[in-house]
């Protein structure tokens, strides 16, 4: 972060990179840095507070890095490769093992200086609205750092949604006894005439299968039924 | 946002949505709004603050949206459909032309309740560091706003999955009353005993939400539920 105002932004910044997984803070030439602001903003990033750098120029900053990039909101004069978070994110995770890679975040007022852009690799941009652009530097931070996330965990974070299931989706089996069972109980009740049965059951049939049911929901869906039945005969 | 403490973070929220060109906040009870740091906060999305509404429940705050997804930290005991926020971006994206569908975001100390959660079709879970996985509200909102607007301005690549519907999607207000009925029904014909309800409901409810039903089939439930309530009758 260079040259931050405020130092409540540089607590922000902290806790918005530790909720993704990402530790290493330095800030060129900030205004303040350790108040007690920053530290209630900071909340449970209490370590990466205690353990940023302070440094007195960009370049020292990132003299480590293999992979600059610089966090822009205006297009500049000079044309550069300008990239978007989800594309920085993606270089960010290739480049990684090889050496430390910088997301480099401007003044609160005015952003990185063009000298400052010019060290950069990449430019990246924030695809905000054009009628009010200006996030917040810690907003932009947390933006950043979320991609960076997506992009390490990678396919995994795609999870199957089947996995969450209680129980397997039902077989087809299942299904067909479901919606026979369901028919019947229709015919029982007089909703349904088997004379003139028109689409109906075709519409609960292609509603019941888009829900994806699973056993257990059948069970309970059956069970409904058999509760129907039993009040028609009794 | 539902039952936010500190007026800061509404603030805050108002940017990250402007900066991402979302516009309708809605407030459910909350501690505090218009406040000075509030504005402060809110930046130039004074507009987002001036027009938000406030109402006692989130029933009403989503009562006309077709589809509403819920910010969640944890795994609840009842599995939902859990989708991270791309997959919710893309989702509301697809949704939206249709009818409003609504991001809903907790407290700050302890997120939404399991009734809340449980009027949600989907549940977003942010990929968050296990260790520490605590985002500001604003933050989370920021994300999912940002999200929004990448899906929205890739929106023609994804197709239109709801092409194929007759019917649009039925709203909060029609799917609530239809699960009210449904409940009623299921205590008529002694399914349900309403002194020792278990989990009926809420799977119930997942199942039916996960359907995305449409005004046109929630008519021929009720039609059935009707025509089971009549049979107990006589």
């Amino acid at each position: 972060m260079v040259e931050t105002t405020l130092a409540a932004n540089i607590g922000s910044a902290a806790r918005a990179m530790k909720t993704m997984g990402l530790s290493d803070l330095v800030l060129v030439k900030p205004k303040s840095v350790h108040t007690e602001e920053a530290y209630a903003r900071a909340s449970g990033a209490i370590d990466i507070m205690d353990n940023l750098k302070v440094v007195d120029s960009l370049s020292e900053a990132v003299s480590d890095c293999g992979f600059v990039m610089g966090s822009s909101a205006r297009i500049r004069g000079l044309p550069w490769p300008l990239i978007n978070p989800r594309e920085a994110a993606e270089e960010a995770v290739l480049k990684g093992p090889d050496k430390p890679v910088a997301l480099v975040f401007g003044r609160e007022s005015s952003g990185l200086s063009n000298e400052e852009l010019a060290q950069c690799h990449r430019h990246v941009h924030i695809p905000a609205n054009p009628e009010y652009s200006s996030l917040n530097v810690a907003s932009a931070i947390q933006i950043l750092a979320y991609e960076c996330r997506m992009a390490a965990l990678g396919a995994s974070a795609f999870e199957d949604k089947n996995e969450q299931r209680e129980a397997p989706i039902a077989d087809h089996e299942s299904m067909e006894g479901f919606i026979q069972h369901l028919q019947q109980t229709l015919v029982d009740i007089q909703f349904l005439d088997p004379n003139n049965p028109k689409l109906l059951m075709t519409r609960l049939r292609r509603l019941y299968l888009r829900a994806e049911l699973d056993q257990t929901e059948i069970n309970i869906l059956r069970g409904i039924l058999k509760s129907t039945q039993k009040l028609k005969d009794g």
